[in-house]
C-alpha cells in the first residue's frame, strides 16, 4: 500500500528531477491555445480512495482534456447506449498505428474503428452519447465530468474548442470516411461539434485526479456510496486504458509504467492505481508519439520505486 | 487505317452481340440519377479526324461524364497552372488499388495523390482550375468541354450534381485528408463543388466522341485547325489514359485493347484510335471494377478484330 | 480468494457446457499431428501457489505448445542476452494484425517485428536463446521447460516437428525477411530448427498449468523457493501476455476474461490467475483467429462467475 | 523516321552530356559483381530492323541483364505456359509500389502478384518455364537469349549468380510468401536457381540491342523472316514494359520518355522504338527508383528531341 507520508517527501523531489525531461520534449503547436503553455510545467496530483491527497509542482494549471476525455465519453456511451451498442461500433483490439490513422480502417472491413480511443473510434463513441442535439449531448457530458471532479465550475476553453473546430481537418476526413462506410449515422457536423468540445474541458491536476480516484474506486462517490458508473464500465474502461491508453506507446507504457492510463496532447495524463488512488499529471512538452515526456518519467519513477505495476 | 465502310456494317451487329453481356453487370445505385439508367442500354459513336462518323445503338443516351471529366480537369489544370504545378500535386504513378483508396494516400509521403486520375488527384486538379470562386471554376471547365464537343448546348445535371454533392462522404474525406496534409490549399467545400460539378456535366456518345477526336487530331480543330490545347498536354494526358484510365482494370485494358480511355460509373468510356478517331460508348450496366461491362466487351471486339492496340 | 471446494464441484460442469462450444469451431489442419486431434475434447488444469490442485475432463490429453511456447522463448531470451538486447529485437507494441502477418514488418522502419508474440518476433526470440547451435538451443529451452513443469520427461513431438518444418512455409518468408532487414543475423535455417522445435514440445493440461504456477509465483519455486526467473521478466511477460497473447482476440479477451494468457494453434491456452494459481486449458477445436472455442468459453464462464478479471 | 546519319552525329554528343549525370546517383552494391562496375561508364546502341546500328560510349562493355531478364522469362513462360496459364500465376495491374514489396501480395487475395515484372512476378514466371529440372528451365532461357542476340557466346556471369544466390533474402522471403499461399506450386530453391541464373546472364549493350530490335521486329528474325515469337505475345510483353517497365518510376517514364522499356539494376535499360528500332542503353550509376540515372537523361534527350514518345 502507498506510504503517503513517504510520498508527500519524496515526489516534489522526483518532480523536480523529471521537469529537466521537458527540454527533450515539444509542445504542441498546431492551435495556438496548446502552443501557449510553458514547456518547462510539470504538476501531479495523487487521490486516494480513502481521502490522502498529494499535490506537487504546477498542479493548478489549467489544460484542456484532449484525449483523455476519450475514457469519459467511452463510459458515458456505455452507460447511455449500453455495451452491446457500443461493441457494434467499435472493436475492442489496441493497433500499434498512429491515433489518427486511416489506414486501419480500410484494412478492416468494414471501417469499423479498431478501438473507442483512436480518433475515429472515439468520434463514433461521440455520436452514442445521449442527447437529441449537440448542444445536449455536450452539456451531458461536461454534466458528467463536473460530477466526477466533484466540481461545478469545469467548462469548455471556448478558444480552444474553435481552434480544433477549424483546424481538424484530419478528423473531418475520419468522421465522412465512417459517414461513408456507414458506421456513423449521425450528421459529421453535429458529432464533430461534440468531439471537439469534449476535447476542450479544461481541468488541472487536482480535478483529473479525482475524477479518476472515482473510477479506482469502482465508480462510487467516496463519501456518499453513489454508484455513479456501473462496476462492469470501468472495468472495460480500465482494459482500453491498459491496452490503448498510450497512443502507439501503449505496449511499452504498459511494460515501464503498467498502469491503466490515458494521455492527451495537451501533456495530461489520467492515471489509475488500483485499490488505491487516482493520479494526474500534467507537462505540455511531448515526446514523439504524443505524451507528455516529463509526465512519462515521473511515472516511470513512481511506478519503478514503489512497484506499482499490476503485472 | 480504318476501313468506314466495313465498319458501317459491322459496328451494329457486333454491338448487339456486347448488349447481351449488360445482363452480368450492375448499374451503380448510389444516387438516383444514375440508378434509373435502363440496364441494356448500349451505344457507340465513332468519329474521325477527316469528318467520318459512325453512330450505332443508344448514341442519343444521355449520361453524365462522372470519371470521364477528369480528362478533361487535368487538360484544363495543365493549361491553367501549368505542367511543373501540376506535378507539385499529383504524381505520375498508376496505383493498382481502388480508384478512391486512402491507403495509398497515407503510404505515400507526405500525402501527394498516386496520379490525376485518383479521386484524390482529380479534387486536386479542380482545384487548380483558372477562377476566383466555384462558380467561375465550373464555368470555365464547361466551357472547355462545349468547345470541345463542339456543342454549346451542354450542360451540368442539376439533380445528379445535387445528389452528388448530398452523399460524396468518401470524397469528402478524402478533400479533409489533402486539406490536413497541406497538399489541398483551396477551401475543401469549394474544391468539391468544382469536382461534382465536373462529374455531373452530360453528354451523349457523339457529343463524346466529338471530345476525343478533337484529342485525337493533337488538340487542334478539324476544319479551322485552330489549337485548343498544347500537343505537350495531350501527350501527357493520353499516358495517363492509358496507364490509370480504368480504375484498377487499366492493365487488364491496356492488354486486353491497348487504346487510351477513360471510363466513368455512369458507364460511359472515352477511348482513343492514334492518329484516327475519338470513339465513346455508354453501357450502364458495369462490372465490379466500375467499368461498362458492355461497352468493355465491344471494345475487345473492336481491338481484337481490327489490331487497333497501341502495342 | 478461491474457494476450491466449491470450484472442484463446479468446474466439471461447467466444463461440459463449454465442451458443446466445440462443435462451432474448426480443429487446425495444416499439419496431420494437430489434425488428428478429437475436436470435442476439453480439459483444464488449475494449479495453485499453495498446493491445490483441480484437474477436469481431458486434462491428460497431449498436445503441443505452439505459440504458447512464446512465452518460455521470450523468458529465456530475456535471461541469456537480458532486456536491452531483447528490445533491439522486438517492440513492445501490440497490433491488432494477424499473427502471422508481413504487412507490419513492412510498415515499421526498419522491419522489427511489432511484439515478441507474433511469429516474426518469436522467431528473432528463439534466435536470442542461449547456445552456439539449434541443438545447444532447443535443448536449453527443453530443460527450462522440463524445470517450471516439474518433469523430466516433457519432449518433443518428433513428428509435429517434422511436418511443421516441412510446411512451414509463411515462416520462412517471415525469417528471410527479418534476415533481408538486418534484424536477424543467425541463419535463417538454423534460427526455424530452433523455433519449429519449441513449438513442437509436448505437454498435457497439468504439466502446462504447473508452468503457469511458477509463473503466477513470481518465479519461484514453490517448495524450494528457488528463484527460477527474475521476477522483472515475468512481469514484462505477463505483460505481453495481457496486451497480445491471443492472436488479434487480444483485446476482447483482456475486455472479457481479463488474464494474462497465451494460446496456440493446437487448441490450448496457458493463463494466470494473479497471486494465486497457473491454469491451462486444452481444446483443439478453434474459433476463426485461431484459439480454443471451448477454451475461451471456459475461462469467459470462469471470469464472469468468480470475478477474476485484473481490471 | 529515324533519321540514322544525322543520329551518328548527334548521339555521341548527347551521350557525353548525359554521362555527367552519373555523379548523381549510386552504382549498386548489394553484390561485389555490381558494385565493381565504373560510376560512370555509359553506353547506347540503335539497332534497326532495316539494318542500321549506331554504337556510341561504352557500348561493348559486359552487364549482367537483372531485372530486364523478366522480359525475356515472360516471353518464354507465355511461349512454354500460354497466356491463361500464366495470368492464373500473376495479374496485369501496375502498383506504383517498390519492386519487391511484399505489402502488394498481402493486400491482394489471394497473394498473386500484381504482375509479372515485380520480384515476385518474375519469380513466378520463372516456374512456368518449359523443362524438368532447374538447369533444364535455365539452359532453355539461356538459348532462347542466344537466338534473340544472335549470339551464341551469350553466358550468366557465375560470380554474379553466386553471389546473388547467398545474399537474395528478400526474394527468399517473397517466394516463401508464394509457396504458402498455393501460388508457387514448384520447390522455392529450384524456382529461385532459375530466377537467380537468368538475372546473371551477361550481355554488352550491342547485344541487348539486337535482342530489342526482334521485338520491335514482331519477333520474326530481320533476314530470315522466322517466326521467333508469336505477335500477340510480344503485344502483351510490350504492354507491361510501358505500365510497369521502370519499377516505381514506370509512370513517370511514360510521360517523360513514352517507350516500352526495362531497366536492371545493374545499370543497363532496353527500349524499344515502335517499327523503327532496338535500343539499349548501360550506364550502373543509378537513381533511387533503381533506374541508370545516365541512361534515364540520354533517353529522354532523345525522346524529346526525336518526338519518339508513343502518346
Amino acid at each position: 500500500m502507498l506510504d503517503w507520508q513517504l510520498l508527500t517527501q519524496v515526489i516534489p523531489k522526483w518532480l523536480e528531477v523529471s521537469r529537466k525531461e521537458a527540454s527533450f520534449g515539444k509542445v504542441a503547436t498546431y492551435i495556438p491555445g496548446l502552443a501557449a503553455a510553458p514547456q518547462h510545467t510539470l504538476g501531479i496530483s495523487v487521490i486516494g480512495i480513502t481521502g490522502e491527497e498529494i499535490h506537487a509542482g504546477d498542479c493548478g494549471f489549467m489544460f484542456t482534456l484532449q484525449s483523455i476525455s476519450k475514457v469519459f465519453s467511452l463510459l458515458l456511451a456505455l452507460i447511455d447506449a449500453g455495451e452491446n451498442r457500443v461493441f457494434e461500433k467499435v472493436g475492442m483490439e489496441p493497433t500499434g498505428d498512429d491515433f489518427n490513422s486511416i489506414l486501419k480502417l480500410e484494412l478492416v472491413d468494414p471501417g469499423k474503428p479498431f478501438n473507442p480511443f483512436i480518433n475515429a473510434g472515439a468520434i463514433m463513441m461521440a455520436s452514442l452519447i445521449g442527447g437529441n442535439t449537440p448542444e445536449e449531448k455536450s452539456n451531458r457530458l461536461l454534466r458528467f465530468t463536473r460530477r466526477l471532479a466533484g466540481d461545478e465550475s469545469l467548462t469548455w476553453n471556448e478558444s480552444v474548442y474553435e481552434s480544433e473546430r477549424k483546424t481538424a481537418h484530419r478528423n473531418r476526413s475520419l468522421a465522412y470516411f465512417l459517414k461513408d462506410n456507414g458506421v456513423l449515422l449521425d450528421d459529421v457536423e453535429d458529432t464533430l461539434e461534440v468531439y471537439f468540445r469534449q476535447c476542450a474541458i479544461e481541468v488541472n491536476a487536482k480535478q483529473l485526479a479525482r475524477m479518476g480516484m472515482i473510477l479506482v474506486n469502482d465508480g462510487k462517490h467516496p463519501t456518499t456510496g453513489e454508484q455513479l458508473i456501473p462496476r462492469r464500465y470501468i472495468q472495460i474502461t480500465k482494459t482500453f486504458m491498459v491496452t490503448c491508453g498510450m497512443y502507439n506507446g501503449s505496449g511499452e507504457f504498459a511494460i515501464q509504467v503498467g498502469l491503466p492510463a490515458k494521455s492527451g496532447v495537451s501533456g495530461g495524463i489520467l492515471a489509475l492505481i488500483p485499490g488505491q488512488a487516482g493520479l494526474s499529471v500534467i507537462g505540455p512538452s511531448l515526446e514523439t508519439k504524443g505524451n507528455s515526456i516529463a509526465g512519462l518519467h515521473l511515472l516511470k519513477t513512481l511506478s519503478h520505486n514503489l512497484q506499482l505495476s499490476m503485472f
